[in-house]
């Protein structure tokens, strides 16, 4: 029998002991755990494999990023501020000059966020890197999946589907003009390294009512929030922030299709009680639609949360489905 | 140019950032944290992978208990009381039994000393597993490999040696006579189910000046810990704690070698100021001299720590020699 990569955890999770002093445990983008001292503990861990996770080949130093970004990704849509991570790195061999590369995107970012590397392993393998994060949210609340509440407006920072096309240009799937050389590198940049949201998180730590990193797709990871929180969503299609790059390449419909079904995004997707909009737009500045993509903090309304457990997307008012859905292993 | 291990890890950690809350960083069997509630936090990360860590082949079951035993063994070697866990599982295809098998392994070793699972990640790649894992240490202090004295007494727990033997047996390059089939599988479980030494480092923890465990192997070990409190051992080597089994299958030299450079051991040497040795044996009862193996809390003592920053071994006081070393990986 063949296990989907959700059915694997839910395996392994099922005769956990169970402990008082963990808040939130396995089935969030990163559990809370209570350490005694007011604060609470953040953790999540992430893995990334060649082959799987970034093409083989790879710039050792575009590793190093992503492998820390997808991890405070996760602390960005639990509202948690960064403080230390271990790492495994599996090398197939040695190298002094991939190390260094590696150790060189790593770090950039580490410092970036002020993420101390404490401890970890190095073993001899197939090239694979795990990051374990560990971050801290104030005692009066943090983001979960669960919360979202019929009414609630949806939004998503950055722009999606950047990343899922920035790597169908890396494997050569898809081959751009050569006067589109900027776009191409914006685009595969979103791919390489992605920026992951700590700022924005910790701004929605007590206004959003729920929040997830869409790295496995907006619509799938969409599912999962209302899953969590027990309702459904509605989408507009139309008001997806493209970014111009996308949609200098790619035809309309491939745009959505990235939008909502390309992974890797490592933006967050929020949920905002109507009461809450303009606190939101106070603190984090008002909605850009998209335009900026990369490193700002820019976030666009694209639907609300209903009751019924469904999540459907329209366009011009009209039902509108899509075949692609998002990444699971082992599906 | 090829890298160590440890030059790996140097490179790694060389840029990180500082911060005024890692009371012990990289270089340790674990880190210390400080999270503001009296308690330290203390946290590992170890991998294992097929064909490195262990035989490709071995039951799933005896996989997860590894792959939590050798990072508990890191928590032992600080004195840390263990917490939670965060698991990646790399596995080359979705099989439900081998799932099933891992976690009963895993799970009855975490219940055993009440770890929780609390996140983690399931990947598609060769076959590995990292855990990172968490645990406490009261303020009044905790295990390191630095403190050791000259004059301290070095012992060892269990009898090493057995694990390394019973990876020869296992891998076919020892073959025992049917008859010695209790010995045999003494040493395989000895390798397969290594029993970390939570509750003797717990008792250790104001006690021992410092101590490692001995997972690369006695000598390797010891020399890490000597270079870290910058002294030197001497080693008994008749004092070495045989087990019964290992002594049945191996000749004289080979038990001496296996105990001296065999890895895999997950035992804790540690260190004993001559002033607290009343109290060693108060607290965990008398030197056992190795028998019991197994999961006993047997300790017994090999040696001395001295001032010169060299690690001899004698035997029948005169110098003894050996020629093979521990592992180091990317060696």
């Amino acid at each position: 029998m063949s296990l989907g990569e959700f059915d694997i955890i839910r395996k392994l999770s099922a005769p956990t002991p169970t402990r008082s002093d963990v808040l939130l445990g396995i089935g969030d983008d990163a559990a809370v755990l209570e350490v005694g001292g007011g604060r609470k503990l953040v953790v999540a861990m992430d893995t990334i494999v060649e082959g799987v996770h970034f093409p083989a080949g790879t710039a050792a130093a575009d590793i190093g990023h992503r492998a820390l970004a997808v991890n405070l990704s996760d602390l960005a849509a639990m509202g948690a501020e960064p403080s230390w991570m271990t790492l495994s790195l599996a090398l197939p061999h040695s190298d002094a000059a991939w190390v260094e590369g590696f150790a060189d995107g790593l770090m950039h970012l580490a410092r970036a966020h002020g993420v101390a590397l404490v401890g970890g392993d190095t073993v001899r393998g197939p090239l694979a890197v795990t990051i374990q994060i560990a971050g801290w949210v104030e005692p009066d609340g943090w983001l979960t999946r669960a919360g979202a509440h019929a009414g609630d407006v949806v939004f998503v920072s950055g722009s999606p589907g950047d990343a899922a096309a920035g790597l169908d240009l890396l494997q050569g799937k898809v081959v751009a003009a050569p006067e589109r050389r900027a776009d191409v590198e914006q685009l595969t940049q979103r791919f390489l390294r992605p920026q992951p949201r700590v700022q924005l998180g910790r701004a929605l730590r007590t206004l959003a009512s729920a929040a997830i990193d869409i790295s496995d797709g907006l619509l799938t990871d969409l599912d999962k929030l209302c899953a969590a929180s027990g309702c459904g969503a509605r989408l507009d299609v139309e008001a997806l922030p493209l970014s111009p790059a996308l949609q200098a390449l790619f035809t309309a419909d491939a745009c959505v299709q990235n939008a909502l079904a390309g992974g890797d995004d490592y933006d967050i997707m929020f949920c905002i009680p109507p009461t809450c909009l303009a606190q939101v737009a106070a603190r984090i500045g008002a909605e850009s639609g998209g335009v900026g993509g990369g490193n700002s903090p820019s976030y666009t309304r694209i639907g609300e949360i209903i009751g019924a457990r469904t999540v459907e997307c329209r366009r011009a008012g009209q039902p509108f489905g899509i075949a692609r859905r998002g990444y699971e292993h082992f599906s």
